[in-house]
Order: structure tokens, then sequence, then C-alpha cells
């Protein structure tokens, strides 16, 4: 008997009507179909707090002259004094295996509520410690993926497009946060360009989003740098291995770009050859 | 006569005694004494709300049954409906001749309530328009910097580091945020490790950034790819012309890696050996 799998959903639109409504509704009725248990934190229905301040603390400072939030969060995480809605989404991550983050693409990047989740539910000490980072993350055992719409069309989103590389706008969340904290970070959902899309076209991109939720659990991550090709100690600067710079130098997404290794982005059939707009 | 020229502060750090205050409060001294003057967003003191909801609209709602918060914020910036705290800072970004943005590094960002700075203070229509995008931005007199601390050690943000290129993290928020808007985006001040530096080298530090900001107003931008050699056209997907790929393709910073055009990054003097900390 396999254990059924626990999926928590990070959703971040203002409305039920949205399109991230509609792909938040498609994930929990597809994977809760599957056997999985579904969680789902609604950010603004919940009037997230997205600020780190000194209210996430239950009890005395430790250091209330000099606050600073990582410290004293971690702190009051190994006495079980955060405040409780942060405890909540603990008890969420915990259990999951697998977390969607579901949001429209707000300045290249999550929602400032979704960016909050991060900072204040990521803990030091829950989410990673700095003796467990990347491949030897807090997370190791758990996938993440982003699930996300955009306002311009895919082409302003290539290499030579005018935003620049999608894939490094995404860098900072990919590899940043999620693969810090050792998430196995799946392929990136991308809506292009939802608002100008008509509707039997954006029920073809949530029937696709169903078609990959039905294999999703069993999705190989992407590729990055394995952590323990870099030496790891500050006298060497956290800095690749030499011999695998040599290695890996002809590769199309290397290292030095700062981008994945080897992996080229899968292709996405979602393009759009419409105007720019909202999602 | 030279008019006296205007400086924005935009601040996020919760505490007074931080290194990311006395940066501040070094930049406010500097900048006042060259007879500047110099305004303060000090986003926690503010209690800044960070998160973009409908409360930013007074009035009805143009489409409340699907909201959308550009749509909607576009639509109350023209009719003057927009809340009273992001009329106040769009007041001050309109003196602005320069902003600082100046905030330790939170997950490889800014911290979530200066994101929500972004989120609900650059409207449309206000900081850009469909039309008035990067060289052509509405805000393309102004200049930007971002200023910042981070916890890590400057080894780890090189493009062999482990947590890769810094320029690859700064890149949706200096290009996709303050470019977008048409911001000439000076080099930013990157404060390595501040939480593992003793008192006199943080002296030092601050010293070195007040030097620099004796200078600051006549800076030379830093280089990006001109918005006029893009095909800015749905039809040709707003892409690079092949022309001019072909000629930049030896360049180390080349487009086709979204990163800066051909200008490599300026030497940080700064760099620390110290252990990974807070700032």
């Amino acid at each position: 008997v396999v254990a059924p799998k626990t999926v928590l959903i990070v959703y971040a639109h203002q409305s039920p009507s949205s399109f991230n409504a509609a792909a938040k509704d498609v994930a929990v009725q597809t994977l809760t179909a599957q056997g999985c248990e579904v969680i789902v934190s609604d950010l603004y229905a919940m009037n997230f707090h997205s600020s780190a301040t000194a209210a996430d603390i239950k009890g005395n400072l430790k250091n209330p002259e000099h606050f600073l939030y990582d410290e004293e969060t971690f702190i009051a995480w190994k006495e079980d004094r955060l405040s409780d809605d942060i405890k909540e989404e603990h008890r969420k991550v915990a259990q999951a295996d697998l977390i969607i983050f579901q949001f429209p693409l707000y300045w290249f990047t999550v929602p400032a509520i979704m960016k909050g989740w991060m900072e204040r539910v990521l803990t030091q000490g829950f989410a990673y410690t700095l003796q467990t980072i990347y491949d030897n993350g807090n997370f190791k055992d758990k996938k993440a993926v982003l699930s996300f719409t955009t306002g311009g069309i895919e082409s302003m989103y290539l290499p030579d497009g005018i935003n620049g590389d999608i894939n490094v706008c995404l860098w900072p969340l990919q590899n940043g946060v999620l693969r810090f904290c050792g998430f196995q970070v799946l392929a990136p959902q991308i809506f292009w360009c939802v608002g100008h899309t008509p509707p039997s076209e954006r029920t073809a991109m949530l029937e696709a989003w169903q078609a990959r939720l039905n294999g999703m659990l069993d999705e190989q991550p992407l590729s990055f740098a394995p952590t323990k090709l870099f030496d790891l100690s500050f006298q060497a600067g956290f800095r690749l291995r030499s011999d695998i710079k040599e290695a890996y130098a002809s590769q199309p997404y290397g290292l030095t770009t700062g981008q994945h290794l080897g992996k080229p982005f899968p292709p996405n059939n979602q393009t759009k050859s419409a105007p720019h707009d909202k999602q």
C-alpha cells in the first residue's frame, strides 16, 4: 500500500474568477481525484501578513536593541515562540510532498504577498540551516513547482527577448529560494499572456495543466549543478571546483552564466502571439 | 543657478541600529550636505501595506466580478481614486531625481515590504504604459540604485559561486522593475556579509559609501541593451534584431544570457572572507 501524497498549493490571486483561480481549482480537483490530500493556502483570502516584523515572535526578543529578523525567528522557532499563522504554515509544509506556487507574475517574480510567505514561513531552522542548504537542504524529499501566468507574450522572455530569458528571472526563486531549502524543483508551468487568450484556448491550457498534474508527482526535477561540485568552505569561498569548471565549460546553460547546468529548458507549447495584457 | 536635486530613499529595515539604517543615515547626511532635498520612506516604520488588493482603490471597481489589480489601479490612477498612501508615494517619486533603495537582501531579492512598494507605487499610467517602457519609460530622466547588505560572502555570488552570479539575481529588479519604468540604473552598492564584519571595517564601508554618494548624481548608469535594438512589435515578438545579434555575439555579458550588454560589472573592493551571517 502506497501512502497517499499530500500537496500544498500556495495561491496568490485576489479574484476567484481569475485564470489563476481556475488553475488552482484544476489542481485541487485533479490531485484529489488521484487520492492526494490537497491543502490550499489562499493568501489574499487569508489576508496573509506579508511583512517580516517582530510581531512574528511571541515573548521577549533576544536582542531588542538590534532586531534581526532571521536570527530572532530562528531562536523563536527553536523555542516554539513563532506566531500562530507561521506555525500553521509550517504544519502544512511539513506534511507536503509537493508544493505548487500558483500566481500571476508581478514585476518578473512572485507577488509581494507570496514573497512575504517565503520570508515568514521558510524560517531558519525549519527550512534550512547554514549546514543544510541546496542538495543537503531540509526539504530534499519534497518537490516544488512554480505555476504562473504572464502579461507578456512568450517571445519577450526568450534569451533575445526584450525582458530577457525567463530562466534568468526565475533563477532567484528556483535556485535561490526553492533549491536553497533542498526542494526538488520541477519545470515551471507557464501560462503565457492569458489576458488575451480566447476562452477555448484557455480551456486547452487548463487541460494541458490537468494532464501534467496527473503525472506530476513522478516527474524528474530540473537539473542544477550538484552541491558536491562546489568547494563548501569559507576558505575556498563556496565556488565551483576547478576540475568541474573545465568539464562543463561548453554547456549551453553553463554555470558561468548562473543558470541551470547542462539541461536545456523544456519546450513549452503554450506560446501565444497575442498582445501584452493582464492575467 | 542649478536647481537642487531631490533624492528619495526607500528604506526597509526593522531596526534603527542596523547597518542598513546607518547606510540610510549616511545617505541622508551626505546628500543633505550637498544641498539635496532628501525624502525617506521608512517602510517598516510607516507600517507600509505590502499586498496589492482592492483596498488600494477608492470608489467602485470597474470589474468587481473579475478583479485585476493592474487594470483597476490604472483606471483609478486616471480618475484620481488611488488610496492616500499610494498617492503620497507617487508625489515623492514624481519629485525625485534619484531613488535609493536601501535594504537587506532577503531570499536573493528585496524584502516583501519593498516588493509591495514596487507593486503598489509603480502603477500603470504613472510609472509606465504599454507604449512607454525601457528606454522610452516614464522615468527616463530619473536615476535609481539598489543599495543592500548580504548575509553571504561575495564569492558565493560570483558566476561560479554556489548562489550564482549576483547580476543574475539582480536582473529582475534592475532590468525588470527599474529599467522597465525607464530609470537610469546606477551600479548596485553591495555591502557583503556585514553581519561578520568588525566595527572598523563597517566604518570603512560607510566611508566608501559616503564618498560614492558625493558623486552619485553625476554617475553614468549601467549599460543595458538599448531598446531600439529590438523589433518592438507583437508580430516580431519584441526580440533582438538579427543584425544586432551578430554584432554582439562575442560579448562576455551578451544579451543571449539576458544580462547586461558588453560592460563588465564594476569591481567591488568590499569582499570579506567571513562566515555567512545576517545584516
